[in-house]
């Protein structure tokens, strides 16, 4: 890591990232070990005229100490001013900035995973509300610390493993190129093309074939398909995730059958690792699911509610990303979900159809990416009228 | 620093100074630095059954990013949900714990004082409205960090002056004795005995005789003392601060008399160290005030307002506190004005008076301690009939 890193992300995510506005509150959420980060980014944000900088830090330390020591039936209990601060920053249209990656992995790995399950926090479910009702301009960043390097570089020494994912996050997120700006306004342009031409051919269904998958999930007649940008409800556009790679789109959530298995593991919010994940559908719900790790931590999930066992989301990623080179597991979807193809259980995003199909788009209280791509995956697009037409072959787009 | 001794501090924190209810909301305030007693006390706090511990987390150089760069018409700007927060954790009647004691001394020290005094973060009004509705059980104990050890001992290396401070702090937090816990509550139990036995004597007047000091302050008729405990609204006792020694009240601003020399160094809240200082009274009002260094920030000071150069506090520290043995310099009111009895200049607090006393309390702007007790010095309370009762020689209480 030099300065000169850090300074560029921060200006990444405050200029192209949450597009922050002159006169914007700006809400950062930050976890030990970040500081140097948020501090940056921070300041950059006022020097883009913000009005106040309002960082959340979650401490899973603390959470910890909730699961251990505290009474069942208070594990899912929220204070309201959680949410009811979620729900100010969309009315004062905010900017928000979150920091991926994990600060304490395995953390919770020797407690009750039930337990574990039952308390969502850093997640607030009106957060969710506001970005649907695109309140708020913001952006997800990779935010490097020394404990994640090590779970991704674990045969190098620490001050090596913590140099190397500074690298690779400074590669992938084009600081190294001469303007960062200007290079993710590029690539921003290609995904938004593909995107494009993906919405204009209004396909049925996809169909996912490669090893251990086989699996087709259908589409709603008016899905949109989204890359790259979004814009708030007041005209702010910016970039939700950076880097990004994605085309993505809510699919229908009956109908969704076969099997699917993840390329890569998964890391959950607590820090549980799923590996192996294996589900089957069938009319669009989760009937079967195996995982050769975290796998009850998994089934505890997807019982959550009715949509938690449903799509929300499917993600086509090429591989001009830079993610995928790397051939590196970050145990962090922003990068991991932007290395390969994906999808979602849980909400989808109603704004991506017509309004009469938004009733349609699944619900729930979570959202769970996980990747299923790879260079040996096929995915075909197939037609209202039975044709298949093929989207992404050896990673590349044929459309 | 021992794990035993964090451990002891947060349980005290938890068990005897805020006494948290089981089923309680339990709000703390950290900074970084103080990570792993705030871990510590959110665990004693959960085995004590609370239903939610809330951390907020105060970032001083998220701040200074704010002083540097923010335009001057937003800095005295709060978002709302800060106040909101406040009032809410009113109306659950949770406990509270702040932990003293500096981050980062210094750090604002080359901004614009005039840019950094208008934002007064982390002060929240709402919160103090609270606090006097009694609707918080709250507590105040010492956070040791690094940064801090280096401001009181200048001249160890940092790991030896960290480890000094850790001592001190478990020194006169009594966390070297058997059962912390019993040891605050029977020194709890000495001082709430001299306090009811002042309020019960209604002396006139107190007599104050030491090398340098004749002095004495007249009392109103209704004066009630105080000490150690407090009581919410809804019946939980707790102590706001901890370590606590003194007994006080607040005495009659219009009747003070004779010259007083203090027994310790006074550090302003900007840092300044006031030393030597030597004050004159007559009829309640400072007629003459000298010092060996910070003389003149002091009497800029008494200048400020009328109640300035009046009384609105008199305590009594007997020796069987132990932060004046340490003859150290904390730079953290908490600790400092617990060293000695001392005086304050400034505002008073009417709620230990009648109502019919209560507008004669001292009103002003500000209010500053300063120790003027040591084991040489005698005090002595004047009946209303002018019989004099010795009250405090060679620091031990003869009442």
């Amino acid at each position: 890591m030099t300065d000169t890193a850090t300074q560029r992300l921060a200006d990444l995510a405050v200029r192209v990232g949450a597009n922050v506005q002159p006169g914007q509150i700006v809400a950062i959420s930050g976890e030990p070990g970040k500081e140097y980060l948020v501090r940056e980014i921070a300041a950059a944000a006022y020097r883009a005229g913000a009005k106040f900088v309002d960082v959340t830090w979650f401490d899973p330390w603390v959470k910890r100490a909730r699961v251990q020591h505290a009474p069942d039936d208070t594990l899912d209990f929220v204070p309201p001013w959680y949410g009811d601060r979620a729900l100010a920053l969309g009315e004062h249209n905010a900017a928000r900035i979150g920091l991926s990656g994990p600060v304490a992995p395995g953390l919770m790995s020797d407690l009750d995973p039930v337990r574990s399950g039952r308390d969502r926090l850093p997640a607030v479910k009106e957060n969710m509300q506001v970005v649907n009702a695109r309140q708020v301009n913001w952006t997800i960043v990779p935010g490097p610390t020394p404990a994640w390097a090590e779970l991704v570089h674990p045969d190098l020494e620490p001050g090596a493993a913590y140099a190397k994912l500074w690298e690779q996050v400074a590669r992938v997120c084009r600081l190294d190129e001469d303007d960062p700006v200007e290079a993710w306004l590029e690539r921003r342009g290609q995904l938004i093309e593909a995107a494009g031409k993906l919405s204009e051919r209004r396909f049925d269904a996809l169909h996912y074939e490669a090893p251990g998958t086989d699996f087709t999930v259908g589409l709603l007649p008016s899905a949109r398909w989204m890359a790259a940008k979004m814009d708030t409800c007041f005209g702010v556009e910016h970039m939700a995730n950076l880097p990004t790679e994605e085309v993505f789109t809510s699919p229908d959530p009956t109908r969704a059958d076969g099997r699917v298995r993840s390329t890569k593991p998964l890391v959950l919010l607590d820090g549980t690792v799923v590996r192996d994940l294996e589900v089957e559908f069938r009319a669009g719900r989760i009937v079967g699911l195996t995982a050769s790790e975290g796998q009850e931590v998994m089934r505890t999930i997807v019982d959550r509610d009715e949509g938690a066992s449903r799509l929300g989301e499917v993600a086509l990623v090429d591989r001009e990303g830079r993610i995928g080179e790397l051939d590196t597991i970050f145990y962090d979807t922003l990068l991991d979900e932007n290395a390969a193809s994906h999808i979602a259980i849980g909400t989808g995003f109603p704004f991506l159809v017509s309004d009469e199909d938004a009733p349609r788009v699944n619900e729930s209280e979570i959202h769970i990416d996980f990747m299923i791509g790879s260079d040996e995956m096929r995915v075909t697009g197939v037609t209202q009228d039975g044709q298949r037409v093929p989207l992404l072959v050896d990673g590349t787009w044929q459309i």
